[in-house]
């Protein structure tokens, strides 16, 4: 069947149907026409690929298939759009589908901090199109400003907010004072938080994120592995107390950075950990579940994206701008950018990253205790910008805020510092990213 | 000659050397190797057109000509980056550059908003690129997201702070409390503004980038003639205070609308005027010379974009991402998206758009003045939010905030109010956006 733009329509499918999927294949349907204009051919819905074919999602039945994998090596089907769970079912059926020639559209993070390196090479290798900018933060465009609008300068750093439940979560701590138990089962109820939330709460949705965005800013294979991860739910009240006297908040951050190595050769940092930020940086005001990324790079200085990281809607806006762009490229011919890993940077290890600490000590009530402390800071060359004393008998509190200093040089103190007798206990250790300074 | 990679190498012609010229002549210099990389073959500096080929510009004097015309038409130039100014002889240029089949790009914006048309066919006819993220917000990703990531999705507004010099002298003038004309001088002192500024505060820099931000969110031709335009050379201290007094702050604002037509049709407004802001839109936090768009989609929800509009270096990259990808396009094949224009959606005329106002009377100081022009409000339609008096005697002044009204409607209640014998005058009428309302 021909087009009325005379072009052969293009068979796209659709692996799974949650809440993205649904709105994949609404937009499908809805704005057909439109879409038709855009790419120059009409898509048509081959299939859409479910574990229960049996419950009515609003589709028509003969739509629903449950064999994924027949479904993406159909002959008249151009376009896998993936959105099922987990790494490796979805890693077999894009596989199948790039194998076949077809381009694919994934919003799956932790399949491509796993495997960008084989998808992207049977991709090549089939001249295939695979895109993903619904893996990291949503509806926001920042793949393809990544991977294009600065294809032609050079990336310094990329730092975000790029997992919605935690900054919900962060955010209505900061707001209400609550602690982090009761803020995690207030997001739960309101759909913020999934019934488990591991994934997010520590961190392991924003390194494979941090992945994927160091691998395209710095031209170098990263994988979910290469990142330094910390997660926030040891993040207290009282820390963002102290953060709020310091002028800061607490926000959970993906960090991409291209720091100079011991031999004068770049090396790639990619790590994920609450840190304190400043309330005068533009991520400190990113609030509730939005997401927002900053990059800085040598000729367009420092860029914001800002916008929804997650939902139906949103995401799905991302999946059809690939879609539509996968699409226009099976008609026009050519094919969209691919993937670019030839400055091969090493990675480098936490302990040589350089940025400022916030040390929270409960200590004895003494003099002299002070000093102690200080001395272990200056003994490693951790230099002091600021000290507060809180409290007073057995609640006295010792608050340090560092300038920069190494990461090695910092956990060698703290360690110092838990052997001091004058020190009750470490009660926290956070960086504070984004500073001027 | 065969470059390292084995691909044949790509010539480019600069056109201008300015501000920009020279940053992209630089960067195309000293980042080669990445450059050829990223793209899959060397890029090759054929040519700098410039008007005068006598003064030292630090670049080998046989690359510099005289001869524009001749450089774009050389067999061994693939690709034209047009950086000079006025239309009619780089719109000779970019002409000469498409009809030989070499991609262009351009940061012009007022070619484009006159000539994207001509261009944008002369492009298709003879399969070339033709790139401009440049021309609206400088290093901002604004053209890209909305021409390819927002490809699947239905924008309904874009509204955006795209002219720096208006921008910081806006913000000077609400942090100061000077009038207009000061910050003026003193923008030009600080090189925010140019000797000739009529471009920028009048507002036709703004309204050709709503020009080409309109045509590609809405997929219709819009050109500059089609944009509304009030410049911001009118507001004053008094209006800022007012603002303030409001929780607002005033920006001069590039916005294009799809609005609903009399016959159920979707209308295109393009637009552009100071307007108050209210404090708490992410817009009235942009200060001094930075640019920011925000763009709501349906699916997308709200995204915003923020970074340096202007400047040497940031449009030098943008200028330099579109490079690249013409470059890939050449080695891999395949082109960047062409110009869509398939929704062909009517222009709205200005006395339908819909919005929310600000009108300050200077009023006779006595009983009824009120409850008169009330009535003149009243009368067409015009429902009023707030309205204060300010001063007393011959220095009474009526501050009124109107609900959403037809400009139409406003205008008429403007012209009444005129002509009412309590009323001295109308010192100035501005337009609020962005309200919740």
């Amino acid at each position: 069947m021909e087009g009325a733009s005379g072009q052969r329509p293009l068979g796209v499918a659709v692996l799974g149907h949650g809440t993205v999927g649904a709105e994949v294949v609404n937009i499908i349907r809805e704005d057909a026409l439109d879409l038709q204009e855009r790419i120059g051919a009409p898509l048509e819905l081959r299939g859409v690929a479910v574990r229960d074919a049996s419950s009515d999602r609003g589709i028509p039945a003969e739509l629903l298939t449950t064999d994924a994998e027949a479904l993406v090596r159909r002959d008249d089907v151009d376009l896998v759009v993936e959105l099922i769970g987990g790494i490796e079912l979805p890693r077999t059926l894009v596989r199948a589908a790039l194998d076949a020639g077809k381009s694919v559209v994934t919003a799956n993070k932790a399949l491509l901090a796993a495997y960008t390196g084989e998808l992207a090479e049977a991709a090549e290798s089939h001249n295939a199109d695979l895109y993903f900018e619904a893996a990291v933060a949503g509806a926001i465009p920042v793949i393809r400003p990544l991977t294009q609008s600065l294809a032609g300068d050079r990336v310094d750093r990329v730092m975000g907010i790029v997992n919605g439940t935690t900054n919900y979560i962060l955010s209505a701590m900061d707001e209400s004072g609550a602690d982090y138990e009761t803020t995690l089962a207030e997001a739960g109820r309101l759909g913020y938080a999934e019934a488990d939330p591991t994934a997010d709460v520590e961190g392991f949705d924003a390194a494979a994120k941090a992945a994927i965005l160091a691998s395209i800013a710095f031209h170098t294979r990263v994988t979910a592995s290469d990142v330094y991860r910390e997660g926030m739910s040891s993040i207290t009240a009282a820390d963002l107390t102290s953060a709020r006297a310091l002028n800061c908040t607490i926000k959970l951050l993906a960090i991409c950075e291209r720091i100079s190595g011991p031999d004068g050769r770049d090396r790639v940092s990619a790590r994920v950990y609450p840190a304190l930020v400043p309330r005068e940086h533009p991520l400190a005001t990113v609030a509730g579940a939005f997401n927002a990324v900053v990059v800085e790079a040598q000729a367009a200085g420092r860029l914001m994206f800002y916008g929804q990281g997650a939902g139906g809607a949103p995401t799905a806006s991302a999946v059809m701008g690939d879609l539509v762009m996968a699409a226009r490229n099976r008609v026009q011919g050519g094919r969209g950018p691919r993937e670019s890993k030839y400055a091969k940077l090493e990675i480098a290890p936490m302990s040589d990253i350089v940025t400022r600490y916030y040390v929270n000590l409960q200590v004895a009530d003494r003099a002299g205790v002070l000093s102690a402390v200080a001395a272990e800071f200056a003994t490693r060359g951790v230099s002091i910008s600021a000290v507060r004393q809180e409290g007073a008998g057995d609640g006295a509190r010792l608050v340090v805020l560092t300038h920069r200093a190494t990461d090695r040089a910092l956990a060698d103190t703290v360690a110092a510092l838990e052997n001091l007798e004058s020190v009750t206990a470490v009660t926290s250790v956070l960086r504070l990213e984004g500073s001027a300074e």
